[in-house]
């Protein structure tokens, strides 16, 4: 995700498998990274605690000591997913969106590129996402009129996260063949709101400190309704978009289902001195015991973070070993057509690394 | 779109084409009203100004003559398409917007089924929007800070507009084969306003006036982000989706790609005692001008009203009109991949009628 930066010489990743199948996809993230042997420096893996099932055991969902190691001990993440309550639940809020707050992991990188071989559309974008504010700042309040229950929430954008995840977005774009961003936003309605946002980022190739770097990247924008239609009937014309964290929640999903399933796609939750990578998929409730788990997207989060961490090359080879994987199309979890089980798809995968 | 009620004698529809293609389809409708002679009340058609273009010209969107006839001559409307300024423009607030929340519409209800004979994949569901509230409220502000700009936005759900549109869904779901519903929110990370969305519309089987009327409705319920990912990998198992106003416009638009094009996909806006026929595509500037918008959004909504204000019959002969020329696939607009013009689509639809 990042641009230029020197590899870093430490790797202590916080591993937080946290709910469901993310027990089941963390470890071969963690094998793929072990795979690389000596061409990275020697990781350090650090097992922490967090979920909703260890709410529902403990009362927490995100232990202190697990920021603090993360804050203190490591350099970077893995997260693996997290439940939802199917039923309103006092005192507990998502240890996803709190950590990548606590964190200031600004930016959500989530690259989806179909493959040879899979059964979806030809797709090749990265969508990246505005990770800290919108209605994800959770600033909720209920009250009781004569008319009944009234709720409202706060949907917050402001110039400095949308110039920086305008900055991040650019910079994705312009390390790109393509070198194209679309601006995702609803400022037909929300014309404050996302007005701020779309001029934010429209704004940034003027930027003095930004000095034309950025001259070569081709922008437009699409109301994210919009956006999702023209994703699914001619997704080929997208490159880089860049959207506020609700829409950006939304559009990922949808590009995800295009290139066949979820557990496919991979993100990094990157801030300015922390990275935590994630795969996009969800705790999937319906699968989880039954070792069929996908992980690939893990595993290409595991190269995304070591991408970012400067490790360009080890983060290639995961990601080939991956491509060849699913373009052989031998071994292959259910999601994809395949009979294969977490641990043979990861075995294939660490074998060709 | 509703239950059982006496077909209305009054046939008075305000025409409001607004921007773009909403003034080539907008005849078309009335065209389809006009072929069914005397089976229904003689209509009265009342032509009416609002639009993004009528503001640039008047400096009003929706002048209040128009609103005035809507309320107090007029029992049902036809709207075209807005278009959506591609600049921040100081004093514009979208028409149909402020329709909605003039006119209380607080339904948008959007069937969205694929026909034999066109490229989309097999869907047959019916969005159910919440039209009045959600961030569509448009209380917005903005201040700046030492840090730069803030924007925030206000998304209110109340307890008696979720209780409306979700009473609505149920009579909707009540009526079709499949009987189900399900509840699109994010209540996982709003838990105050999309809970209280949920748990509203969860209990109207329950309230004492509905009396055990939709215990054979089933009912489920879907993340906005994963209801987009299934909507794509397997839309044959949704029938009736209820949402609050963003995730409602978002998911219309998915559903359209599914089916080919949102040239086909109509929708009313129904209150309790006014309805506003609307095809759910936009003002498409690409294409204006060009006569070869699809007309049948259009049509297939002036069906919906009739339905709407009891003419059931009617409305069928206007639907099955439109089923035969999907069908039999020889006049089609581009957008279907066919090569006929808007007025060839609507001349071929109406000689079925
Ligand atoms: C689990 C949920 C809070 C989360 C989000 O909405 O960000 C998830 O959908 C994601 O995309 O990472
Ligand atoms: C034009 C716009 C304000 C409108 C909306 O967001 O409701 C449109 O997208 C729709 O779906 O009718």
């Amino acid at each position: 995700a990042s641009a230029v930066r020197t590899a870093s010489k430490k790797l202590t990743i916080g591993m937080i498998p946290a709910d469901g199948i993310g027990r089941e996809v963390l470890p071969a993230a963690q094998r793929a990274i072990e795979a690389l042997g000596s061409s990275i420096p020697k990781p350090t893996f650090v097992p922490l605690l967090a979920g909703f099932e260890l709410f529902t055991r403990t009362g927490q969902a995100l232990p202190e000591e697990t920021v603090d190691s993360l804050k203190h001990e490591c350099n970077a993440a893995m997260f693996g997913a997290v439940s939802s309550p199917s039923r309103k639940v006092t005192g507990y809020s998502s240890p996803i969106v709190a950590l990548r707050k606590k964190l200031d992991l600004y930016a959500n990188v989530r690259p989806v590129k179909s493959v040879d071989g899979t059964s979806g559309r030809k797709v090749d974008m990265v969508i990246v996402r505005e990770n800290t504010e919108c209605l994800y700042i959770k600033e909720e309040t209920q009250t009781t009129t004569p008319a009944g229950k009234e709720a409202r929430a706060t949907r917050l954008i402001t110039e400095r996260a949308s110039r920086r995840i305008g900055q991040m977005a650019f910079e994705i774009a312009l390390n790109r063949p393509n070198r194209h961003l679309t601006i995702v936003h609803k400022s037909n309605v929300l014309s404050v709101t996302d007005g701020l946002f779309r001029e934010t980022v429209r704004a940034v190739p003027k930027l003095p400190e930004v000095g034309g770097r950025y001259d070569a990247v081709t922008v437009d924008e699409q109301l994210v309704d919009s956006m999702v239609y023209r994703m699914f009937r001619e997704p080929e014309v997208f490159d880089v978009a860049v959207a506020p964290n609700m829409y950006g929640d939304i559009i990922s999903d949808a590009a995800a289902a295009l290139v066949g399933s979820l557990g496919l796609v991979p993100s990094v939750n990157a801030g300015d001195s922390f990275v935590m990578g994630e795969p996009v998929h969800g705790s999937a409730p319906d699968i989880v015991g039954k070792s069929i788990a996908n992980p690939i997207a893990a595993i290409r989060s595991a190269a995304m973070l070591l991408s970012h961490l400067g490790h360009h090359d080890a983060a290639k080879r995961i990601d080939d070993a991956v491509d060849s994987v699913l373009r052989e199309g031998q071994v292959l979890t259910p999601d994809l057509g395949g009979k294969s089980t977490t641990e043979e798809v990861t075995e294939a995968v660490v074998k060709r690394i």
